[in-house]
């Protein structure tokens, strides 16, 4: 059984979390989800959603899955220090490490991704790279993998990747096979992006 | 501001509620979203999710949008009568009803759909058919649209029909401005279903 840990904040992106959750969650007898936060208790966002998580402290020994959405929250976090902190750690630790949208710019502000291959979302792009102008940052993409590290651009793209990540580890028949109890139509390509050019 | 509700129940679909609530929850400025379930509370399912929600009967007087998911857990709440009579009285009430995947059992239930057109997700679809054989239950769709009432296919054609939904009552533009904020690659015909020949 693989473990997975989400990482919530205030104002995190709802798909963003909810899109991969429900791609890995659906195989009960894989993977198992937890969710946290720095001080752990409800957390909510702009769309009326308040959810439960524990302390991300309960995370540092480190995770199979750690995932790390974005969303208007992460203006706010990639100034906490003590968050970063944690990241950074549980990160080191994790087999592998899932950045949804601007969640990318909370994992960049640890350095991990320093000269590392990643992305992002379009709207936010530019304030992603400016946060962390060591990665190297790619425009053009549905998702990056680089080593341990994948990387998705906005929201909805984060269902691709980690259908992704469930066909590099577990093949891409099982990955279709999801997508289609899904009803997802899978993007397969992760090179492939029809929204770089908005 | 449009009041839109959705309901909860114990092992709810994930991505069923989230992605709708993604949709019309980025528009702060036209929608506010309430989460509801039969006694209020945390309501959680096999992802991990654990989210609060208010009393159904709060709803009582009526929504202008209220959202029905799927999910295992509909296999119970079908035969739950005083949450589908609850269902029924907030549905006469809103504007808009809108189900996903077998959220239309749920509807279903009430005998409002009786002699409506309607869809629900591929895998379950006999069963479904079997709560309620009055319906006129349309199994090569996307979505589908009788007056009030709005059903989507299965899980990520919630999202679809959303949009869908948007674009009827905001016109085709918007809907296709928060597709692409979302970097939805959004299926706009309702008719065109990927999933029906699985």
């Amino acid at each position: 059984m693989q473990k997975v840990g989400v990482l919530l904040f205030q104002n995190f992106e709802t798909l963003d979390v909810y899109g991969p959750v429900e791609a890995l969650g659906r195989n009960t007898d894989k993977f198992t989800i937890k969710f946290y936060s720095l001080n752990g208790g409800m957390i909510g966002n702009a769309h009326g959603v308040n959810v439960l998580s524990e302390k991300l402290e309960d995370a540092i020994n480190g995770l199979d899955i750690f995932i790390i959405p974005g969303g208007y929250g992460t203006r706010q976090e990639v100034n906490n220090k003590p968050l970063i902190s944690l990241i950074k750690q549980i990160a080191e630790k994790s087999a592998f490490v899932l950045t949804v949208c601007t969640g990318a710019a909370l994992l960049a502000k640890t350095e991990l991704l320093n000269h590392k291959n990643a992305t992002t979302n379009k709207i936010a792009f530019d304030w992603v790279v400016s946060q962390a102008e060591l990665v190297n940052w790619i425009r053009k993409a549905r998702w990056v993998v680089d080593g341990k590290y994948y990387t998705s651009a906005g929201v909805s793209a984060g269902i691709d990747m980690t259908l992704g990540f469930i066909s590099d580890n577990y093949g891409i028949d099982f990955a279709r096979t999801i997508a289609k109890q899904m009803e997802f139509n899978w993007q397969e390509n992760k090179d492939f992006d029809l929204f770089s050019e908005a």
